[in-house]
């Protein structure tokens, strides 16, 4: 079943469907966490390999994530062909919705009897590094219950930070959202020197600065902006901060900053002026980080400085998107169903890198007691040394994942 | 001259080029103000006219705007051929950099010193409300020196915001970016409503609620955001604004709110936080009024909200630019060396709507008496009766501007 062209669709209960496949076996996917711009396209792929796997007989999507297990909120997938599944993957958001809930062992033994219910064999959960714990947990009970069940992850994360793939499926396009950002807001400050020198742009990235360090690829000299990139692994010294801002701006006329929303002081502070409360997994929701900085700029150093704030734009683009990461998100989609059906359980599809020039990818699997929990973060050698900016090492790294011709030509005849 | 593909080129000073063509009169084109995604556009539009026009024997643009001219901070502008002048055209940000300073007459004069100097006859200023004004005092004060000089406005906005034309060249690109944007952030916020169910996008519009209203855009149903949207024309009640969030809320279990950053209460106050200090046209500076409204719905409806807050991104993307817009902004350029060298000064080019199925625009002229610190509002008719929606009226009048397909499909199958 699936929505025509782009008109929002009731829902129905899978319960209302009487399917003649019972005696298949049952697969149920979940989406959980944040959006990513292509997190549909790991549930197109799960749906299409699934809809020509001979051992599945019903596909079910959980609403709401794994609370929509756990409430039996479950919606019917089958129907789809492929024009509906071309433009199920390019739908921002998260089609079936998600949550964001770290399941008890109780609530594991829940969602067993609510997989038994169903008759499902197979789970996949898309989703990042909490997912692949509540996966997890899942297969556990399963294996401690001695239920029969093959409960595989599916990588999705904007923050990059999963531990044994090469990069995660959301990366890519939210790596061309900001790098195009940095650009376009460079040559909006540049054009205004006199009235606006100052531009602090903040961007996501929980724990790694995979997002922020992503700034630096629309980067065509030394001229052009980001000229000052913060990212979460090193800690944030305001007044190195205030002496390179100076410096940039003395030489240049203006400087842009690129700052990940969760850049921490010396002492483990957020920068962030606010830190209102925390999230369902306990992450702190930080609030304020670029204007905290938008403040010490303007106090100490008199220059009029301005926050360009994009939040959850960033991951949800789709003028953006990164034509291989949808590619990519898609095929972990697919090779979550294959390895479920092969009888594999309690992993991960990971992206194995096999070429850089031309760049190629393949799927490969990883044990989920191995990432769950564990987080990835930038390696040193990914950035310059006074880590303000890039290393070529990282250039190298990400640009294949933006897809061709990521950025706008720009042509030039102005100042600075 | 112009710069070869992606590669920034250094400037160089009119002076060290000499012409042969000084037996003919030069025009001096420059950009003001905000840049906007197709503020190129119209200095494409101009470049390309002038090449043409017999009249002219040189182009020059003013590097920084006004002040370029008043530093004799010169380019010249020959040399570009239809490829590089669409190259032109699609760069974001002001290729020839701007400023924003109102004049005074004693600079008035100064500026026609300069304009003597380079024996322009011709000026095309291309820019909003203030730089009309600009363009007004140069041309009376050529007036009054008996200086012939056709100065002519090339109208560009986000705000939409200038009287005597139907729109502004930049508000369609601003407008299919904000309503995706509003699209988007409501599928992002859909996804996830029990983490994050209030979302508050704030957009820019100085005086008018053009680019607020145009958030309303993509918006297919009811049940899809943006539920609210506050435009500057009408008082911010916070009373009003928590009851209408709590039902939306109770109703679909999440909102979606657009605002204009500025805001105002019953009484004249911003709802804005921080009023940092005035730009140089002592327009004040707003920050923070997203954030001051995530703080009362948290605190007063104990509902986790945040802001998307993208700042100078709205007005630079090249991704979302609208192509009837960039075909516009180009139009009004050529149609302005079109006027000057016809005699016409003292006017801003105007676009006059002929039809609207199919939609078709001529350009048209309107003295910049009329124009100069004049400002178009929201008409009452473009908005709904509880002035949280727009009308038909509005949707008939700007979807046109926004471009063939502007917005991305959806496919859905969660909540709400």
């Amino acid at each position: 079943m699936h929505g025509s062209s782009s008109e929002p669709r009731e829902p129905f209960s899978a319960a209302t469907e009487p399917t003649e496949l019972a005696s298949r076996a049952t697969l149920i996917v979940g989406q959980s966490g944040g959006p990513t711009a292509v997190i549909n396209g790991s549930l197109a792929g799960v749906i299409e390999a699934a809809g020509r796997s001979p051992e599945i007989g019903r596909i079910l999507g959980m609403r709401g994530g794994i609370e929509g297990l756990l409430e039996n909120d479950l919606v019917d997938l089958s129907g789809f062909d492929g024009k509906s599944l071309d433009a199920l993957a390019e739908t921002p958001g998260s089609a079936l919705g998600a949550c964001r809930r770290r399941i008890s062992d109780e609530e594991a033994d829940d969602a067993i009897a609510r997989l038994q219910d169903a008759e499902a064999r197979y789970l996949c959960y898309i989703g990042g590094n909490d997912s692949a714990d509540t996966t997890h947990r899942i297969a556990s009970a399963a294996w401690s219950r001695r239920y029969e069940l093959a409960a595989v992850a599916v990588p999705k994360t904007i923050d990059n930070d999963l531990p044994e793939t090469d990069h995660c499926p959301g990366f890519g396009s939210i790596a061309r959202y900001v790098a195009t950002a940095a650009l376009e807001t460079s040559l909006d400050t540049r054009s205004l020197p006199r009235t606006y020198p100052i531009k602090i742009l903040e961007v996501m990235g929980r724990d790694a600065g995979w997002v922020a360090a992503a700034s630096a690829l629309a980067r065509q000299d030394d001229a052009m902006g980001p000229h000052l990139i913060y990212v979460p692994e090193h800690p944030f010294e305001t007044d190195r901060f205030l002496t390179a801002v100076r410096e940039v701006h003395r030489d240049l006329g203006y400087a842009v900053v690129v700052v990940a929303e969760t850049v921490k002081d010396r002492s483990g502070q957020p920068v962030a002026r606010d830190i209102a409360t925390t999230d369902s997994f306990e992450h702190p929701i930080v609030r304020g980080t670029a204007e905290a900085m938008v403040r010490v700029v303007e106090q100490e150093l008199g220059l009029v400085a301005r926050a360009d704030r994009p939040g959850t734009l960033q991951r949800s683009s789709a003028a953006l998107r990164s034509s291989v990461d949808l590619a990519e998100a898609r095929l972990v989609g697919v090779a979550a169903v294959e390895a479920a059906v092969a009888g594999a359980g309690d992993i991960m599809i990971t992206l194995h890198r096999v070429g850089n020039d031309p760049y190629a990818v393949e799927t490969s699997r990883a044990d989920l007691g191995l990432i769950a929990n564990r987080v990835r973060t930038l390696p040193d050698d990914f950035l310059a040394e006074d880590r303000t900016q890039v290393s070529s090492a990282f250039r190298d790294y990400a640009m294949p994942l933006l897809g061709p011709d990521p950025f706008p030509e720009i042509t030039l005849m102005g100042k600075s």
